[in-house]
């Protein structure tokens, strides 16, 4: 195994949740080692945040803008190779931006950015200055995930006709925002988390994953957003018909109100020749069913699994692996991307993450679900393509 | 118990797969007794069916209307108490219109009719007549849906804010009506299946289990229809979002061409304080998470269920009942329901069955979803009353 | 389909379960009507059970003993054609025999008799009369569980090196024969029900599976049996090592004081190409794995299934059939049974019930698991072999 | 976070399974940083493997003994603190023995040793040094584990009745060991792995597992163990009657050779109040019983579960936790009992691992499993008592 990546790291200091996430992510397989950070929005938290994770005082930063200055100053070799981002929605951009157009490689949370434009401007600066960025869809980093991709790549199913997909929770069932959850906080408050609350923080998730494993790209939705709690700002809730390029069609339905649903993602595609069931709090399993054979149970780690859900396995068939191992694998695909950056060479095909292209379907989704919720029209076109970034 | 209610049947001959259910239904607990039957549309196959099943040759009539004549010329009290209509869709009007004119009680399959109009017809001569009209929505006999009914009922869900119901088969996954398939042909048929396929079969069934277990009813809905299969004349698939009245909202899904489904309907309910979870093809279990608590499951069977649950119980728990019992507690329903009126006492409310406005409400949601599916307005008012029959 | 058959019944008057559950899975095919019954101990409730079951007074008996001659009276053709017996265990073997030895076919419950003596001298009685024997181990009757047995049967997992069944209940594990229980009463009585408590209610149908889906045969065993309630007279919970006649193993469990387990019957078979699961509580489900492929979920009513598994099925895959269906296949095969002999013919293969020889050897296990649970040695024989009735 | 430990390794280099699991629960959560290793007992490959893990060359020594006396020459506070022995089985007494024996804390793979014998003098020597002596019993780890045992201390379940463990496997279910697997053929050869196969590597989990969560330990046993492949030379499947001092009952049953079983530990216990269930497969449920009331499925990362399981916990609930964390959880209560040791205070009682003793129960079990499974006998004295090392 070569030498550990060098990572610095914008946000996830004390009292965050997916900072450490992404530190174990970062870490499982030794691929990065965490070097630098500017962990928290105030100069003193950062700085203790950061002895506590044992950066060196002079590597722990009291801004992002101050990380990024220092970690230049250092020669090459020296300083940070990529960056994660993990701090609220609305700083993602500015520091992504900046991080990228100094040639730092990015890891940067999902929901990629506020808006479309932001997001065709970090792909116009990504693209010029050659950087890796990688956006933690993470669920995709399952190894039956990847598995149920490449079967549908394979035409195992057949055309697809349908495809189903759901994100459901129950975290914000209360008002936790008004008591003091500093999750809830800002993930219900428009000017940090976007135009979108639950379709922004999971029906994301969700929609990447649909598309991810089926190949599909949307043609047309059709929203309907809820916000049953009282006094909250954004969504909490949201169904939404789907209607994909080539005439599969489906539906999403997202929430973060249901009493008694933890994180309960689950996809179902059908084509003409079989069908697919997965779900996210029982990753170990997939269902396939053949057209007129029983339903067949592939689990993690056996030996008839594609190369790919191969190579992004760790144990043995049988000794369960989740949620940490499916995230270390964004990163590990994030590393192999700045590796072969970095010695010149192709990356190794089985080993993938998500790109900035699938971050900006992802804001262009939330943005298309938005305005169909806003719309009395039944169908808004959700078609994406990325911009043209050559003639800028 | 008593002497068994005489049942004539309309249909259900030799082929038929419906009708051997109903039949099952109607015997399983002694409430029913077979004595006369039009059991097919040609003479001779009614005979022939009819000596199947035992019935004596001046009792197995070459059509309905004969056994309409045949049966009311005989005394009261040797007629037929009730009629069971197991055509396909298209007979049913005209089958019950005409029995129920005449003063016998009418048990009739789902969907109802193929028209507002024609429910509405119905719904004046039932009144007019006196008649019990049970409409068999079969799922709804399931003591775990009493059960949840019930839960709801008494507020221990809180304010229902959103209920997904779901209906997915794979039985039409291909085009099986043009290779000889008896069931696939008519209902793939619009003259005789009615304005809708999946919707019409399948999803009729999952709008009526979500509307009796909530208590809730339809404001507005908007609907995706798909026919995936080449040549099909009927949507095999739909989508469709919910609004209820007093601010739920949810989505139906229905397929028939769904490779790897068999006969899944299953409905999740979630409130304000609780939320359920229950699904046909594992009916014993119904799945309930109190706010903060965890899930519990409730099996069929046990002291804590409801009493209606318990009525409609016949075995200990984890001795499975299934289908069958369930479709026999809506022939239960209906007996008590005929004695009752034949012995002018209120009927048990523990026994019950779906009724002629249920059937009425059902043909209402499947036009509105056809319309909806052609529409290009986003909501389409889905509101229900009855029509006003005492104007009459 | 031909006239049904005609039945008496011994048992099963008020008050009691399984009694309806002979009635309904006798009636719920229509292949035997109840003509006759002495249905109680007590001469009233005998009388007052027929009359709400509508036996008529004349065949509805005070004593079993007056059922015989009552019957035997009338000429052939109105007598019963098959007597069920439903009583307490004790009373199993008087009636049985005196009945087979009338030349009446019987249908009994388990466990058979209190003793192999009794067993033997039923198997002579029934073959010098020539009646056709049903013992209702009614788990034999799933579809799935036929299934099963087909696929040992032709090879497919080759050979059989391990056979786990389990029988889990908890509806004694409190003292209920102490508060007024009529069920717990008489099944932890020693005179009634025999010389074990769980093993011989549960046990033996636990065996009485694994034998018959196996085809093998008991060598050797080794019982520890427990009574956890205090006060309790029989064993309420068992634990056996098992070794078959050709080199296989496993292990029998069974209890009734297990909190948290209402039926939990199931059974796991492993052989050199593959391994097989069923669990009684979701009966429409079989799961196979071959040696290094994924496993498979069959399903009851798909087409793959064996002809026999088809034969014992009435409803389409996903329409769940359960308990009742599966006793009900025991009655239609011991009505196919018994019309074949009264055609002279061959049963049809596929139709099959527990003959009185698998009650027998059920007895016999009964039997040897209690004399091992006395004894310090470590294996008790278990084999059994029929008596050599010709000699006799 | 303090800063990490330093470890040593013996064993788990190339091509081992278990050596990269341990190095991934001891970084997972930062508590060890890997420094020394004689990660191979060819001295080339170890120096190999050293390197591929990042070692200098001076700190990855040729053989354990070198190791050793290599870290002994450090001062202290550059030595390693503690060694992680995952060498085949008949290499840990030797290993732990010398390590404990220098004052070096000791984190040894099970089963511990091949002898009562060596475990006595294991447990001497620890005794005598001081030094913490974790046996990685990798699945008492889990969080809901913890937490039945916390249930259970509290006595929810009331008295106990009934123990039923369960580790199924199919690994072995060919004869591998023939046909070059590394794995394979260590395991079942008596000279390294000890006197037994199956029992020693997963029957002997299985009994920790009781243990741990009942506190219930064995006072007799009655064995069979079998053989199935041809040509293997241990045991490759036992079932195992079990009786607890205080009346408890229960069974154990375990193979590495029943097809289609992957990983499947599971433990039921029944007590007088309620039943627990709980499946390694999918190990971020609980499910739980009560006396008469419905069954709750409690899950890993809710408040309502023990301190000592939400201690156990990294992620949120509905976010899977598996394999790796469990074991993590090992190693992390290994570093707070070192740390507590070098700090000369109590080690926090959240955070605890399986112990010296625990290891020395599991020899013994092994021991009097294959003692019993020779004998004639039926019961075989399974008490255990620690050695009375103060007199030595």
């Amino acid at each position: 195994m070569p030498r550990p990546l060098k990572l610095g790291m914008v946000g996830g200091g004390q009292g965050a949740f997916i900072g450490a996430v992404h530190r174990t992510a970062a870490r499982l397989d030794g691929q990065f080692e965490l070097v630098a950070g500017a962990l928290s929005g105030t100069p003193e938290r950062a700085l203790a945040s950061g002895r506590e994770l044992g950066l060196p005082d002079d590597r722990s930063y009291p801004t992002w803008e101050a990380m990024l200055d220092g970690e230049l100053a250092r020669p090459v070799g020296e300083r940070i190779d990529a960056v994660s981002i993990v701090t609220p929605n609305h700083l993602h951009y500015p520091v992504a931006r900046a991080f990228a157009a100094a040639g730092i490689h990015v890891i940067c949370d999902k929901p990629l950015v506020h808006t479309g434009e932001q997001a065709s401007d970090l792909l116009r600066v990504a693209r010029q200055s050659g950087v890796v960025f990688a956006v933690t869809f993470n669920y995709t980093g399952y190894p039956l995930i990847r598995h149920a991709r490449d079967m549908i790549a394979a035409g195992t199913l057949g055309e697809i006709r349908k495809v189903i997909v759901e994100y459901h929770q129950d975290w914000l069932a209360t008002n936790l925002e008004a008591h003091g959850s500093k999750q809830a906080d800002w993930r219900t408050d428009p000017a940090r988390s976007g135009a979108a609350g639950a379709v922004g923080d999971i029906g994301s998730h969700a929609m990447n994953l649909a598309e991810t494993v089926t190949g599909l790209h949307l043609d047309a939705i059709c929203a309907d957003l809820s916000t049953f709690v009282p006094g909250r700002r954004l969504d909490d809730d949201g169904s939404v018909l789907l209607r994909f390029a080539g005439g599969a069609r489906g539906a999403l339905l997202c929430s973060q109100v249901e009493v008694g649903e933890e994180n309960n993602l689950n996809l179902r595609v059908y084509g003409t020749h079989g069908g697919l069931s997965w779900s996210q709090e029982n990753p170990n399993r997939l269902e396939y069913t053949p057209l007129g054979g029983p339903r067949q149970v592939l689990t993690r780690g056996q030996a008839y699994l594609s190369p790919a859900a191969q190579a992004a396995t760790r144990l043995p068939a049988g000794h369960p692996e989740a949620f940490l191992e499916a995230f270390a694998n964004i990163y590990d695909g994030a590393a192999e991307a700045i590796r072969a950056k970095q010695e010149g060479r192709a990356p190794d095909p089985l080993r993938t993450c998500p790109t900035l292209e699938d971050g900006a379907r992802g804001v262009h989704f939330i943005e298309k679900v938005v305005q169909s919720a806003r719309s009395d029209q039944k169908w808004t076109d959700a078609r994406w393509s990325a911009p043209d970034t050559d003639s800028d």
